[in-house]
Parts: C-alpha cells; structure tokens; sequence
C-alpha cells in the first residue's frame, strides 16, 4: 500500500468485504497538470487550468451538441482512494470526520464529481475548467449541470 | 428486457462489450413513495415527499455529525436503466438527443445524484426531501452537498 493511503492518527477503517453489486466501466480518461494526490487542489477552481477529458469510442458519439453548454458535471472513479474508512484526519492531525459528512475521495465508492466551464470541443476532446482530480483518472460521466435546466424553464 | 428498455424511434444504442473495470458496493437502500420509473419526477423537488435513506453497518458509522448539514448529495444507482445508448429520446416522439447532454438515467455508468435537505435522522436512517428515484433504489455515497463549503469560508 502507498504511503498515500496508510491510517492516520484516531482514523477508523471496517472490515468490510469489498463486495461488487455493480460494475462501472472507464469511457475515457481526464488528463491534469497534478502527477500526484498531493499536488491536487482540495476543491475545483472555475478559475483553474484548462484540463483535458478524453472520451473513447464509442462514447465520443454521445458529445454531440455538447457545445451549447457552458456548465457541466463530470463523474470520474478516484481510483487511487482506499474504502475502508468511517472516520478521517483530512488534515492528520488527529481530529476526525466521518466520512460522509466530508468530500475526501476516501468512501465506501470512491465516485468523484465536479462542476467544470466548457472551453473549447475538439472532437472527443473536451477542454474544461475546474477539475481537482490527478492526471490519469478515470472517466464515468459527463451531465449537463443542474443549471443548465434551472436557467430554462420550459424543462 | 422489460418494456420500459426498448429502443424508441431514432434512439442509437451501440454495441459495447459492458466490461467491469471497478465494483461499486451498495451501502444501503432509498425507499421512495414512487414503485416505478414512470412515476417518478423528472428532478428532484425540494418541497416533495419525505423519503428514507437507509444505510446499511457498517456504514452508518461513518454518518456521525451528519445532523448538523442541511444539504446533502445523495449518490445511488440507476439500476433499471439500459447503459448502451449513444442517442436517446426522452419524449419517445423521435427527436434524440447526445446522452452526455441530459441527465437521463440511461447512461453508460448510471449513476444518479440528488441534492436533498436532510428533514431528520433516526439512528442509521435519513429522511430528506428532493428525490427523484424508484423505491429500493441502491445506496452508493453521502456527501455534504458543495454548498455547506462555499457557506463557510473558513473551510
């Protein structure tokens, strides 16, 4: 195990069998400037670097049109992440949180998500603002944040 | 397949080997007044019924402190839905749109999230408002909605 993941002070980890009720499969890759964990902003900047999401066939067909909105939620798998913990030290100093009343990557289904200002498409390419997560991660998704349809009302 | 997963006029699926490259685990259960997809909301309200999160141990360990955040982003998944549609028709009346530019559950990885004000909790149970799932829907994460941060700048 990375030193990333070793237990810090007072953090409580379950026994838990690791058991798959569900399988995601990875449609693509997310490319940042952050090589590792450590380098990662603590929360996406609207104001951050231009990152890169890479989507494979042959899910580059389901963009189509995605131009037209400026906000969008992306979900990818935190896939350095341990799982096993209830209670964490974000800050390792030995004061605690349990792990749902926080947005560390370390969860039962370590799913991250972020809100992200398209810049530019270029095929199945998206050029995007606000990402937290380190090079290399993963894929899920991609929705039209919740705005897009709060700001029309005729859905 | 049941009736509901057809293929609608114009609705492109794509033949995809629907590999398993990380398991998700259920954590618990969402009960809802809503017994099947076509009852239920489009988006979630937040002045609609009250629902039951019920977390599964070991996880509700992991839920201590949560009285005190009023959002929550709830994190289930869409078990029901097809995962193989590129293009897809809400309306079933053939005019589609790019998978990636709705927040239907018809995705590749469907995963659905619901912002949620969390009403009362009862030991391992939340009753929140703003869902918008099929009751027994599974349970996947629990996350302080971004809100609770940006509310608090010390943070």
């Amino acid at each position: 195990m990375a030193p990333q993941n070793e237990l810090r002070r007072n953090e409580v980890a379950v026994a838990w069998a690791n058991h798959v009720d569900a399988g995601l499969a990875f449609i693509g890759v997310i490319r940042t400037p952050w090589a590792t964990r450590a380098e990662c902003p603590h929360h996406g900047d609207p104001e951050g670097p231009v990152c890169r999401i890479e989507v494979d066939a042959p899910w580059d067909a389901a963009l189509d049109g995605i131009e037209t909105i400026e906000r969008l939620e992306v979900f990818y798998w935190l896939h350095e992440a341990r799982r096993d913990l209830v209670r964490q030290s974000p800050g390792g100093n030995g004061l605690t949180k349990a792990t749902f009343t926080i947005r560390s990557p370390v969860r039962p289904n370590p799913i991250g998500t972020s809100i992200v200002t398209l810049v530019a498409r270029e095929g199945p390419v998206l050029h995007v603002r606000g990402l937290d997560c380190v090079d290399c991660t993963p894929l899920l998704d991609l929705k039209p944040d919740r705005s897009h349809f709060r700001a029309d009302p005729s859905r």
